[in-house]
């Protein structure tokens, strides 16, 4: 798979995402109309769908295939919405813009954000819970993966990594508590997502292994990557201020480490993350860009 | 059963209830710690635990035993806490005690408070996942629940009543509205804590329909029993300042229909519930107590 051929296949797993979001969570004429619309503000806010597509390229890399892998991509994205809506609330990070669009509390008022990510939260559940009851043969996997996603979606993992985040502003932490926070704040829900995918595809304990060290890796990358934009980036690419970070006193990757050893971790990882799944065949090839694309969202 | 059973019956639910959160969600040592604490704050501040008992006595009502029902009616408690605490939140309600305690976000702040929520929301579906995995033979039970209650807490139900009571503030609404608010934002819950505890327990089609039809009327009693203690009531037996309904101009039952005629409609209420289940044995006397008791709270 050459770049263009990755390019391609990119646009065409986010809108068969974007398709399917959008049949899960129609514009609703149910009252009160005011939720769906804050639901749907945030969930169509122009995301770049990295975790669902990671998921449907892991179920794909193991030779499965991505219909039943679906409501998981789905709820994933859905809980990934929720997080950004609750992260940019005045309480929290008290965002203004996101991806360049006013964030939903600056839409629909605190309210409405706070209930609107309860509601994506919940509705995650739905979406697996019935994709669990609709196909017996693929129930117990299913629930499984409910597991999971509970456990790194809550205290021990993405909430428990907010908490952490929010703690350590101002405060000295070392690197080890820095990498601990996003192991949970953003590896635990990367790496769910490309397990999961693999785990319902029928992938083999040992792929599986293989993947979950991936996403390890994939998972880390990517907050570094964030991590360096913020510093380097500008509106433009990330659609929110930059140089944030700094004027919190957030420890970061190129505060602990500088700019430089930062961008030499990134490479690092990303090389780690195709080491892992370097005996996969080309099925894989798109999770191998998809490394690749972490690290080059800024070079 | 006499009123004194009922009270031993009741007191003795509502510590095994207690007893199986504190085992689910037990002190963490896990960091980071504050989490724990706020989730754990709020989940043991005294609630009385009314929906988990009505589910393990629905159970009891149609002859099942209630072990299979307990982490349902966990995962509903953790629901109904983590929506108090969201409610209670500056942006919402801004109440500053909740059952004479200070509210999550007074203790832990504002940005703990929403992530204990969003926690404790994760959680309950952790836990009926968990429960589901563990239980093949329930399993499709179990995810039915999850199914119903997903529905019951998110945009169609518990969340979509709590926006409906956001967007009535200070306007002009019928008793139609009324209802339907109250149907979503305290009715879905309980109806689904009495469906879902009979329905597990083996409970056939009919006595499910009968016991839903119970829930419906307590699910309203229920209601327009805390508005007229939000009138009446006093600040001891409420935990919290009453009036602030008529001084946020809502409309509530009693400003309605009268005070008088909202406390004959309560009567009525908890009378179309017993009458629902007016046909089970004396296994469903927890469940007749339990009208009467929503009702007698401010006799």
């Amino acid at each position: 798979m050459d770049k263009g051929a990755f390019q391609a296949y990119l646009i065409e797993r986010q809108s068969l995402i974007e398709k399917t979001l959008d049949e899960i969570m129609p514009p609703s004429s149910h009252e009160p109309r005011t939720i769906f619309e804050a639901m749907r503000y945030s969930l169509f806010a122009g995301g770049k769908r990295i975790r669902p597509v990671l998921c449907l390229a892991a179920a794909e890399a193991v030779g499965g295939e991505i219909n039943t892998v679906l409501p998981v991509a789905c709820a994933i994205e859905c809980i990934h919405t929720y997080s950004l809506i609750h992260d940019d609330l005045p309480a929290m990070d008290n965002d203004d813009y996101r991806r360049g669009k006013p964030t939903c509390h600056r839409v629909f008022g605190e309210a409405l954000a706070i209930l609107a990510g309860d509601a994506l939260l919940t509705e995650a559940f739905g979406i697996l819970a019935r994709a669990a009851l609709m196909n017996p043969g693929q129930r117990e996997r299913y629930v499984s993966i409910m597991v999971e996603l509970a456990h790194a979606a809550g205290a021990r993992g993405m909430v428990g990594g907010q908490v952490m985040d929010i703690e350590a502003e101002g405060k000295e932490i070392n690197l080890q508590t820095l990498y601990e926070m996003h192991g949970k704040k953003t590896g635990a829900m990367i790496e769910v997502s490309i397990v999961s995918g693999a785990f319902l595809a029928g992938g083999k304990e040992r792929e599986i292994e293989a993947l979950r060290g991936y996403g390890k890796h994939v998972g880390l990358a990517f907050q570094i990557s964030d991590d360096i934009l913020n510093v380097i980036g500008n509106k433009k690419i990330m659609g929110k201020n930059t140089g944030s970070d700094a004027s919190r006193g957030k420890l970061t990757f190129p505060s602990a480490l500088g700019l430089e050893e930062a961008k030499r971790k990134l490479e690092e990882e990303v090389l780690q993350a195709m080491e892992k799944i370097s005996t996969f065949d080309e099925k894989a090839d798109p999770l191998r860009h998809l490394a690749s694309y972490v690290m080059e969202r800024h070079f």
